[in-house]
């Protein structure tokens, strides 16, 4: 198979990405000045694919698409702009928007900075990877659309309206997410299931206003004591989450399965290590790998009310999210957790539960689908001494069940992330080697569905007929 | 007796303390710049008393005397310039550091800002009436020594080196503080007891880092899932403190003391009303005076940890504050807590204890004290048609301890304001009434005390003895 020449070292990919990372596009209160221009920098790179940057109720997104192939089939290339929020700026070695070249503990070259691995590279590293096909060949060898949206990181509140709005101009046989992870780094793996998510806020009001401790102390319910109290009801001391309702639906592990995930190797020595814990927790009777790709999570994200005074603060609360898994419906789930609630709620104060947008159910691929074959030959094609493994992962791409419903296309999940690059947290990172690896990758997947172009239609025409 | 003129309306009062008010004199955090320019500003109110801004190892305090009567007894009038920080800015109806002046619903007129009532208008009285007598008569009719500090509001950290450094300058027979608050607004009261304070901090760590809580949730113990569960500990449902051994030492309400207090007059209702809660929330088998005047309290007065995204923090924290009673030690009330965190620490985390500086013992004043007589005397003057009561206040003044300790001189609490005036709280405010009436009632008290001088001077000879 011929091959693209990718660049002798990695000097140019890291300025051109650390052009990205510098536009802090934190979507989370974000500034739609700042937003806009991400999503324009994004648009620059698309410049072979006629790229428009579209408004939507919220930030905008980025729509492109090369369409040189008639008789191939179209793929559609997901990420997204945005990042998330710093979190506690003084826990970040470097700035997090000045991309900045280090060694890891583990010896290799990364890039740190917010979003460098969520999603601004792995997105960096689909958009090159055309960009080579065009610049060296002329064309591509099937149909590529893009879209990328700026509001990822916050539950993709309008993805949905522009979706169904826009399916006929971004129809495509497969959606191709540059979002998402690899997750772990000694094994190339495919992800066939995400999660679902759900997520809520819950207050505790207690007093009209804040109140001086010394005047009031003892003498009315404190809303912070009232929401520990009503927090700490959510699980069993166990782990098991104490929410009568919350996992109706959700198939018992088979043995099958147990047997499948024990098969992995796994250590949870290094996992606790990794993490700095000396235990594991979660439900019982499971290992960290069933837990984590099998059972559905109720987390408390934030909790927040008071200060460090004395004082009795009228208000306080808390951010909740919870994953889901195949067999529950966030709506279900949603009123399971109203109900605990209400039957909960401590005396002397009053409890107010909102549920935030964007709730989505868990996903899923069939480990057969022309894609995961594809995906599972490029990994291997990349990493030839390694297994290419099919895992799921605990997190929620919004997407998917989006375009599964607007566009009746698949996704498959071909990110160059890891897990184990500080998502979400400070001092977020991507491993340098990956994006000369994943443009490779991505060079080889976008070749075998063009080669395939026939199984990949005629799977796409089974599935518009089933 | 004879009477000081003071002005016909508010208007000049009012000015002056808005200067005052102006400046953003928030200790907690505060800036050391804005802290000297409140002290300043109060200096030059003591132009009178020789006045010195006199720096510790944190914010400086001021200090000034008056001696002109060398045959007649020495008060030390103490305050604070410090403010609380201002809380959520949202709240606030008008900007916190620019006095307004407006209607309440009460129908009375009122003095909005941070600071006004605690302790900034209190102080002014006290200051505007010493000014007066010299202004007016010449001389004050006993002799008056001042110590303000910017402190307070943290706990007054470095009072008590400065106190026992200067003993012998700010010796007194008799310290007044106009700081603290008349508990209700339709009886004058004196409180002859005030409680203790201990402060401390709960910090749980769990994993290394922050994690994205769809990559790591239901596999690892959450910082915020623990530190409620262990907080949830602290109190038993019906608002029993739950630590075990915190009121060693406390002995049971008397027959005696109950009656006494079921005696005054109290609306629950009222107080609900006001509070804007439709129940009381305390320690069973006790009514609301009884709960704020003889009860300790633990209040976890903040709480935080993560945010409103898919995370699962490192840390979560609380800040928790104990108002102590005559009979607890602020050290083995410490240690109680500590040995309950330290049984119940929840499993898979780390959990940090810390306490922070400044706890005082509760503290008491003899109700036939002659400060309290005279103080009694000179309220009954004000006011002609309500009755004197004699509280006991919930909050901490943690000067009076020291005062007693360094100085061998007990403290009357002599501050006009009341209980309701949003302390600590958004939207604090003074009943602009008070500013007269108080000077009018330092005068009388002033003048007693000196009149009286025989009887305070002997007290505080026996108590030299005692």
């Amino acid at each position: 198979m011929a091959a693209l020449r990718f660049d002798a070292d990695d000097e140019r990919y890291i300025r051109e990405l650390s052009e990205y990372v510098a536009i802090p596009s934190v979507s989370r209160d974000g500034d739609p000045a700042v937003m806009r221009r991400a999503a324009q920098w994004l648009a620059a790179r698309l410049d072979f694919a006629r790229p428009r940057i579209v408004e939507t109720r919220g930030f905008p997104v980025v729509v492109g698409q090369w369409m040189g192939r008639p008789q191939a089939p179209t793929v559609l290339v997901y990420g997204h702009i945005d990042v998330q929020p710093t979190g506690d700026i003084d826990e970040w070695l470097t700035p997090p928007f000045e991309a900045t070249r280090v060694t890891g503990p583990d010896g290799e070259d990364r890039l740190r900075g917010r979003g460098v691995t969520d999603d601004k590279g792995p997105s960096y590293i689909a958009i090159e990877t055309c960009r080579q096909f065009l610049a060296q060949e002329g064309a591509l060898p099937l149909n590529v659309k893009f879209l990328f949206e700026c509001e990822e990181e916050i539950g993709s509140p309008h993805l949905a309206d522009f979706v169904h709005a826009h399916a006929e101009e971004l129809g495509a046989d497969l959606v191709i997410s540059a979002d998402g992870a690899m997750w772990r780094t000694d094994e190339p793996s495919l992800s066939i299931a995400s999660k679902g998510l759900l997520a809520l806020d819950i207050e505790v009001e207690g007093p009209n206003r804040d109140l001086h401790s010394g005047r009031y102390g003892g003498t009315v319910a404190n809303p912070i004591h009232a929401l520990v109290e009503l927090l700490a009801t959510l699980h069993h001391p166990d782990g098991r989450i104490a929410v009568e309702g919350f996992d109706d639906g959700v198939p018992a592990l088979s043995d099958e399965e147990r047997n499948e995930i024990e098969a992995v190797p796994f250590s949870e020595e290094a996992y606790r290590a990794d993490l700095g814990v000396d235990q594991t927790h979660g439900e019982p009777g499971l290992g960290t790998l069933a837990r984590l790709w099998t059972r559905p999570t109720l987390e408390i994200n934030g909790i927040r009310g008071g200060g460090s005074y004395t004082v009795i603060p009228h208000v306080a609360s808390a951010h909740l999210t919870c994953r889901l898994v195949a067999g529950q419906h966030p709506d279900a789930v949603y009123e399971a957790i109203v109900r605990h609630v209400n039957a909960h709620i401590p005396r002397g104060t009053r409890v107010g539960i909102s549920r935030e947008g964007g709730s989505v159910p868990a996903y899923a691929i069939d480990r057969d689908h022309p894609a995961i074959t594809a995906a599972t030959a490029a990994l291997a094609e990349v990493y030839p001494n390694e297994r290419v493994l099919l895992a799921r992962i605990g997190g929620t791409l919004p997407a998917t069940t989006l375009f599964e419903d607007a566009l009746g296309a698949k996704t498959l999940f071909f990110s160059f992330a890891y897990a184990d690059e500080l998502h979400h947290a400070p001092n977020e990172f991507l491993r340098v080697r990956r994006l000369r690896e994943g443009m490779r990758a991505w060079e080889i997947l976008l070749r075998l569905l063009g080669d395939g172009e026939h199984r990949l239609a005629q799977r796409a025409r089974e599935e518009a007929i089933a």
